[in-house]
């Protein structure tokens, strides 16, 4: 493959809410400043190299679709490289800094793990070269799912052999994340979990787990990788059950076995909505445990049951995800993740680019929302003001812990019947669909 | 209201599996042991007081349909008296020995909250002399949910003084239970949750709900009350989201609180289902974070996104609830409450003793099924065996801690590929059904 | 009651989209024209009766919270026409042209038919002097599912007695809504439905449900009222089943009986979104059926499984619904309904405009956008195209029914391996959300 | 391959509940006579070639987890033939009579159409003489859904091209499965449906679907194929809509077209979960719109929101859809067909017979439950007295069609408030859940 990859699509550049040029950002301008800092540090958008670069549009029900002209049909190491470069172009055109991969997407499987650590080595190393100084991994991750030997999970796998097998993958994925210069390393349990209970001995699979992660967190340290290692809820898909269900199961999980300060969350909207929760909901829930890193930036449809990874569109929606980036002081060393495919009909080159494209400026929309809701100041003033009782004296001792329940007794007798304002829903979201 | 309540019910026996007689047990034996332990240790059957005597058919879009010959229409302390008494004839001629109670289901409110703890402690009086030595309550429990003042919740409501009201309330109840000799006390977190994130401070209302957790179990302590304290978790309704979504939320806050020693869980199966969880799992969650404490043994329908109550009547479900709770030796000093109600157009009086005579034979049959499972042992011994390569020396090693990821690295590399035996789910499930 | 009912709310008018007036319209100008009919035209928007001035703020875990002034806490006659004149000053402030109404939300219940009749009257008599010339109904409905003998259904009740008095009630509101010169009529199907199969004769029970709608058709005949039957598909709630589960369902119903053309459809979104279908497609399933008749222009949570009957603030789906709409030619003699009620916490007498107002701007807003889509002319011409193929001798063959098997088999040997194009659904949503 | 396929599985026999053979059925004996007809009459179970001997194991996140001896690895001919032995030893050994099969399934792609229906023929010469003279299809069916081709439908695909290609495949598939003895063929609207309205016309494309199901029944007729026509409801997956969503939306189809006279419905259990509905009510709903033709047995996970395609163990629900059978006059030229298949963990060979035992034992406790039920009379005796008030002359007349609004008031009025008695829900599920 000698020349471009995408030779008919320019550098996308920003050119304002009136371009008709669907080839062209109108709302993400990188280098304008929002709310005292750059979009694209608010975002640190990242490309997702499988769903980018190794999405077929194979569905449980049909045969890949996309057919771009660079792929030769193989699996091989050259095939490998060549992807690897469409991929820089690709990033470069898209004018972003970040890409997220897995082990097995970007090198091939060899015979052994020795052999396939070797055709890693041979890619990465292209890899490192291609990112230049620029560019480097948001985050890297080991895939545990897809090979047989994992269909009953990695690290809660029943067998003893897989769990030592996942733990030499995610050591090299360690490794060669940090070789990488990336930012964070991402655990996606993909098939920790169950099918049924009545096969399952969940206690003793969470500890394999627990051990599994802390194991992890030691090599970490020991190779002198600082990123943050992140967790990513999922409720279910392929597994009937997957352990870290939503952002608060994790949460538990890491404090039973005194993970807690080793990794953070990476939420991911579609895997929010399927748990039951607004994504803002889990966004806020990882914030509010101080645990919230990253972002896997998507959507799924609100009346379909699975993970249907769509780029986001919905700028109501991604107007409440910047408020809580920006509560929670940005993101970085974590970003925006596309965790987010084309649709399988959508087989034309320039869909890889016009998805990323939407996606980059519904964040955009929302970030420039959300800065006008804060700049306003009216949604902030009125969350304070509605407990403004708990600024008082009887507030401090309450929140301090020195409120008894006799004290209590005592207040609620003196006060009598309380008042209780209108919670003015309706109001606040008038304000806030104001600002879209 | 002179003589009985229910004239034309007998006492409820046990007649066997083809008794015809719809106000007979066909499946609950008392006295009979199962497992080592009589049906009615294991079971701890308990009437719920405003289901079965509160209840009355209204439901958002209709009226009340249950006319009880013995209500006269108005909430005053004659009613409650009488209300009382019947409830204790229900239980005696049911043949069980717990009843759980929210303190104003009770008791008629008063103008303020001396008189309605004034209220209180009359009815109070009077079920303790009709509880006698034999029947005491599972659990009490007080309901910050009914009365307007509690709309944003109670703990957590923005108003502090609803907070101190709802703490005056707890603590009655608390000392109401404990003088009743209840075994437990709940808290459904009723309006603890929110509306919209727009209006809400998320993080400062679990920290105010940490407190009040917090100030309860010092106060149980102040009293010298043994029991033992339960939330009881609940994804959604009324409110949009419950901040005690599924047991892993509840433990989770319970961790982070610091309070994980003092409270255990409440599982309800129609909540765990509407978390998006089976009920076997949410029990499952419970006991493996050494949390389960109590059951409220209800159903939902499995098409339908709201709490239904339903007494439950699936054998299957049933019987793993039963292998949980054998597995955990057990619930006391918790037990079985009847978080159920008769259907809205269930409006004969015998229908109140059919559905209680239709849960128990339920359990009953699950505890039947459970302990053929337990007994055959194909069940246990097949989970055992999945798990063995584990009761090896390097499974010790993972197990405890010691094997890192270089050493397992090296073990991968030295075993190879690993063999991956078939999870053999329809086999298991062929097993467990045959056993129904 | 003297004077204004809303002394402190001026007159709703149009400021435009930078007033931060939250008692004006931003969105909706009644007067202004857009797509060549002005927007007051394209909407008749109608207040709902029951949701604004008879609802409570009650729930099934709580008592009501709204406490109106001009409420005196009866259900008198006199508190019925204070209420009446509350609505019409609503309605005037608001600046709408229709209401709706069920019979019993407007007029008590006497103790016979005979007197509850009279009671309407009553109010009707009153209703009907405060319309003036300019208000009147949209539709009227009757309320079939409030009372206790419609626990099993009104036509689809098991007992006869209850079929005819839901007949002599549906007569009597049909009547009444023809006397006010309402413009349609609703059967929304309450309790039409079940609660388990195992007690109920389904066909049996839609036989009756048949017979009943004829009987309703033949008597607007004999009355001489012109309006359209429109029956409201609800997919659940209260029964575990409604028998117009959806607007396909509705259709197949009618079209068994022989009722096609009689009836036309109320969609309603949160119903639509209960049923598993986007609102937009139920909308289209309306309008490609040819039965497009209302719309009931409400909201519900996309993680909720229950009616929450939210008004509108989602800017897309206003959109989707107004490009159905338009494509519709607009809905008259129907309109859009606020069948839309205040959060339960919101008690201020100003929320019940602001709610109004907001569901009144948002679907402004989505007329304005569906009308910079079709005068741009992307959207449509991008559907059109995609189609192209079948604007060809061969597709005109296929669509008048005359193309065979065999002509097909030898027309598909003839031209080998179809090409297939992007579907671009990034690139629609693109446009789209572009013009949100 | 030389010799037997399954050397270690014996002739599946019945043994009786006793036995804890896991290659025996405990209820299923075939010649048993239940309700008059033998049990194998009641069922005529099909074995699915796709499940059985297409399904790898893949998931969305994982490769194919089966490696069945007998499979090379390759999709040729020869591997076709040596598949299809499989299958009809595998159908002796269960002691079935009937498969099912889509064409692209048994015999391989060629390059043109032309050289893929020889490859079909071949196959299905081969077919024909393994069946010998008790075997046939119970249903055959064109695969539309896999290749690329018809990403956007086949008869709803927006290019002419795919739809006069799927008109061919058809027309083959019918072809052969007349050739085979089939007894039905299916239509399951693959990828009939869409993604996303903004991209399609969706009145349009049922405006195709409709002609090519007419071409359809057309081509039936004139090579004499007396098999009754079936389409398979789903409501989603593949696409976000399937145009034959559930059972209703398919008649409303069949009825607007005027294609009501020439299909029936075949039921899937897990489609109709999906669709929002148990079911026994899918079935119920097919059965009194006259439709009723086949059942897929198989069974959804209540908690996971795509198509899981199980065994069905739920004997309550087996009990239910028998209870419809029995109503049905059972389902011939119908049937059960297996549309389930293994998990993807269980890869042992023998796991594909005790999956199918297991859901024959099912099925046959769900006939032997629904017999105790009808010949213990209680519950039809009940339903039957619910609606006895119609069984009067007044009844008869509403029943007739000749009860006019103005009669049934006169009734209402002389009657007085109907009495309506309990629903009696608790009690008939207790009947109900006795008889299992």
């Amino acid at each position: 493959w000698v020349g471009e990859f995408f030779p008919e699509i320019p550098k996308i550049k920003y050119e304002g809410p009136n371009s008709k040029n669907h080839l062209a950002f109108k709302y993400y301008n990188a280098e304008e400043v929002i709310l005292g800092r750059k979009m694209k540090d608010w975002f640190r958008f990242s490309v997702a190299f499988w769903h980018t670069f190794r999405g077929t549009g194979g569905d449980p029900f049909g045969a890949p679709t996309k057919h771009w002209p660079w792929e030769d049909g193989t699996n091989s190491l050259a095939m490998a490289k060549r992807r690897m470069r469409a991929n820089f172009e690709f990033i470069d055109k898209l004018g972003v800094e970040f890409w997220c991969f897995h082990d097995r997407d970007i090198a091939p499987d060899g015979k052994t793990l020795e052999e396939t650590n070797k055709n890693m080595d041979e890619i990465v190393a292209l890899a490192k070269e291609l990112q230049g100084s620029k560019i480097h991994p948001l985050w890297g991750t080991a895939q545990l799912f897809h090979h047989p030997r994992y269909m009953h999970g990695g690290a809660t796998s029943p067998e003893v052999g897989v769990y030592a097998y996942a733990a030499a993958q995610v050591k090299k994925a360690m490794e060669v994340t940090h070789y990488l210069g990336g930012e964070n390393y991402v655990f996606w349990g993909g098939r920790e979990g169950y099918q049924t209970l009545l096969n399952t001995d969940m206690g003793r699979e969470l500890d394999h787990m627990a051990r599994f992660l802390e194991a992890a967190a030691n090599y970490k340290k020991k190779i002198g990788f600082n990123g943050t290692l992140l967790i990513e809820p999922k409720p279910q898909e392929p597994t009937k059950h997957q352990y870290d269900w939503d952002a608060a199961t994790a949460a538990n999980f890491l404090r039973k076995y005194g993970l807690i300060d080793e990794f953070k969350l990476n939420i991911e909207c579609n895997h929010a909505t399927l748990s039951g929760h607004s994504c803002h909901h889990d966004l806020e829930t990882a914030r509010i445990n101080g645990l919230l890193g990253n972002i896997d930036a998507n959507s799924g449809d609100p009346q379909t049951g699975w993970d249907t990874d769509e780029f986001m569109t919905d700028i109501a929606e991604a107007t409440k995800v910047m408020l809580t980036v920006v509560k929670n002081g940005g993101l970085a060393p974590g970003g925006f993740n596309f965790d987010a495919k084309l649709r399988r009909e959508s087989t034309d080159v320039e869909d890889l680019f016009i998805a990323h494209i939407s996606g980059m400026d519904t964040m955009a929309r929302g970030l420039r929302s959300a800065a006008k809701l804060i700049e306003g100041g009216t949604l902030d003033n009125f969350v304070k003001k509605r407990y403004q009782s708990f600024d008082s004296e009887i507030g401090a001792l309450i929140e301090a812990g020195k409120a008894d329940f006799e004290y209590l007794e005592k207040k609620a007798i003196e006060w009598g019947e309380p008042k209780v304002p209108s919670g003015k829903q309706e109001f606040i979201e008038m304000i806030f669909h104001s600002a879209l």
